[in-house]
């Protein structure tokens, strides 16, 4: 999987020291949900279909469907399926619980930011 | 920088699902402190060189050099000292400025454990 660009630079930084972070979700050592897959799960929402999200994110369709299998197999219920065949050439979708896992993970990361912005006032250095 | 392996699998995760992260201090989009920095530090602290904390570390000279020349430029008083010749040959010290930073980050580091826990035990997956 790409690594995300942890490092990178943002356009207008504040001034002085700021703490910085990420966050994901693991079950049995194994990454369930990061950024990385949260925009792969959105872009499957939004275009409906592995191949072409896997393609908006420049990463080969491989990786993608690896990264959606490893999903579904940990999660109770699947976040993506996908039917083949039949009328319109069958589709991949986003399921409810998939919605939900997008939910939960963008409300982490709004309390993660409130957090590294307590913490960034609270700095000693 | 050597990446810090953040995916590394823990001995023994929890059960079920749990949040893991990452936190680093920047200013002006350049990491001052993170992970190894405080462990380089730590190291420098303990063996009183540069050349041999990188060794412990299995970084090279060059590399260490460049993040305490990043910290210490970054740093209202430097972290670490370096006087060279003299009686024994000079050496390098952590500066209390540089004791100071490992405290203050190790903190952040448990509030950020506190933080994950925390949001583990709220996790609706």
């Amino acid at each position: 999987m790409k690594k995300h660009r942890e490092g990178r630079k943002r356009p207008n930084p504040p001034q002085g020291f700021y703490c910085r972070g990420r966050i994901w979700i693991e079950k049995e050592g194994e990454t369930y949900l990061g950024y990385g897959r949260i925009i792969l799960l959105t872009k499957i929402g939004e275009l409906g279909s592995i191949s072409q999200a896997a393609k908006s994110m420049k990463m080969s369709y491989k990786q993608a469907w690896d990264l959606v299998d490893s999903m579904n197999r940990q999660a109770s219920v699947p976040l993506v399926t996908a039917s083949k065949g039949g009328r319109g050439g069958g589709g991949t979708q986003l399921t409810e619980a998939g919605e939900a896992a997008i939910r939960e993970f963008n409300r982490l990361l709004l309390r993660l930011e409130t957090f590294l912005t307590e913490e960034t006032s609270g700095l000693q250095l």
